[in-house]
């Protein structure tokens, strides 16, 4: 299996990417080909010793910065890193492809490149939220801020095939993201898609709340692109606050010191939990291909495990259950 | 001044509301009127010893359950603690009403019994955020779900004077929360606001994220109730997952358990900062009268402080800044 990693695309490219690719490429059975400045990756990559023979560099002579427009930049940088991995695998030279990068441009190249699978209407990006009881896919997290009901239904088929294959659970609660759990509650739209899921072939739990997406009690929360994106932004902004806050109280006096010293496995754990490089990437649901969206400010341990859900989700066919699950509903 | 407090409303009432009614009325200078069935609220305050005199019952035979549908309570349940409460502020029996209780009905019969500020087109709940610089008013956390460009642009307008005259800030900077921060992201819905908002008489910064609520970079962030409902419950929910799994793991072991003794002063600073009970309620804008939102499972220690909240909101006129403000606009 081969897989495209945009070694231009994050905060800390290429030298994190072209790291994590050296990761996966020691521990995992995959052809990587590294999409980017050719001079650039190989002095990258000169820089580490036993480099393995499963990694090769594809040139693209331009990258997409972090704030540019997506569709400008689909038009105007027909040769950046992003867009050229993704027309490897539009020509099958590929059968995945990693990104750090633009995440709308990202979505924009999948979309027009690889197209959508047939009978759906809209990408979504799936997140992984760490819960109490396991993890929580949030879907959409912001592919897609101008959301019909319809898209959200196929949202919620889509999170349950991927929650199914990748994630090893028979039967996942799939809910509806409302501002409280009653039927009658919400906007038309969400109406109008709660009805839509019920009919759906999944286990519609109804309505859940803000609160429900940590207490883990459902496994799949759908929601349209712009409350998914308010909702992971919010909550990686206040893992972060309390983080930061904790460890400047911790700094404060001998006693405080000590004790984070001796209580270091704790922290050590939570820190574990609460970081998206444990997960992977984010998969890009709904295209016909295998799109993986890594954090822009990933880690090589993040673009690693990113690779690794890549080959899952080949290997285990996501996309075919999405297709088999559409043709049931 | 009096204050009515709904003394039916809330997890733990009418217990912790007495509760935290004595408390404010040994603390602060106003006369505090329990609103709820007498007999019992009779009994809770017997069970206290030196009950000021500024603390009064008015006899309300009725409740509201937290997940009553708020449109029937107010035309079945007339009589029920929340809606004589605000009859009481609509009477100018008392200047201020707070409640713990269902907040879906809270903000129907305040719209429906004291109405609207002359100007003002709907009622916004806006909620202190703890960040790393100071706090950040989001507004509207739910009131408001179906929400026009224009609601925004006056939650702006509302959000600016209340932290402008409760929380001493020259000149708030006001966000608009968006899925990214160039001027061209977001829905149709997003860029009229956007627009309005560059032509209110506010400090404007343009689009924020999701990052930016804890990050403290704006002092008011305004976006529709549904985005901020979801922002609100998902911030709740994530700070109450981190603690307990941060609890669960200092307890493993000697070392740890040892380690959190020891570093028992930063925990209880963390504690503090994420303790919605030191900011009290929530304020209802828009509303002409003084309406102070309480968290359901809020302590007496919240109930205290968001009465405190409402003689501030009072004392500093918040509303006829509003109306002021309005007016320039």
């Amino acid at each position: 299996m081969k897989i495209a990693v945009d070694a231009m695309g994050g905060d800390h490219a290429p030298a994190v990417v072209v790291e994590g690719a050296i990761a996966a490429a020691h521990e995992l059975p995959y052809e990587i080909v590294l999409v980017g400045a050719q001079d650039s990756l190989e002095e990258h990559l000169s820089r580490h010793k036993g480099v393995p023979k499963t990694i090769s560099v594809y040139h693209a002579p331009e990258s997409i910065g972090m704030n540019e427009s997506p569709a400008l930049s689909i038009r105007k940088k027909r040769n950046a890193s992003i867009n050229v991995a993704v027309r490897l695998a539009q020509e099958k030279k590929v059968e995945a492809v990693v990104s750090a990068g633009n995440t709308g441009a990202f979505v924009c190249a999948a979309t027009l490149y690889l197209r959508l699978l047939p009978g759906i209407e809209r990408a979504g990006i799936g997140v992984l939220f760490p819960t109490l009881k396991g993890m929580t896919l949030l879907i959409d997290a912001g592919a897609n801020i101008d959301a019909k009901p319809s898209h959200l239904c196929q949202y919620g088929i889509m999170g349950d095939a991927f929650y199914r294959y990748i994630l090893g659970c028979e039967n996942p609660k799939v809910g509806l993201l409302n501002v409280g759990e009653e039927d009658a509650k919400g906007t038309d739209f969400i109406k109008e898609t709660y009805k839509l899921l019920e009919d759906a072939a999944v286990k519609f739990v109804g309505n859940v709340e803000g609160h429900d997406l940590f207490r883990g009690e459902c496994e799949v929360i759908v929601c349209d692109g712009f409350a998914g994106n308010v909702a992971l932004k919010v909550s990686e902004s206040l893992a972060e606050t309390m983080g930061l806050f904790l460890k400047t109280e911790l700094s404060k006096g001998l006693l405080n010191r000590l004790g984070a010293l001796l209580s270091f496995s704790a922290f050590r754990a939570l820190r574990e939990k609460m970081d998206y490089a444990e997960y992977g990437g984010a998969p890009l649901l709904g295209i016909d291909g295998t799109c993986i969206i890594c954090h822009g400010s990933s880690s090589g341990k993040a673009i690693k495990n990113a690779i690794r859900l890549a080959g899952y989700f080949i290997n285990r066919g996501v996309n075919t259950h999405i297709l088999e699950a559409l043709h049931r509903h």
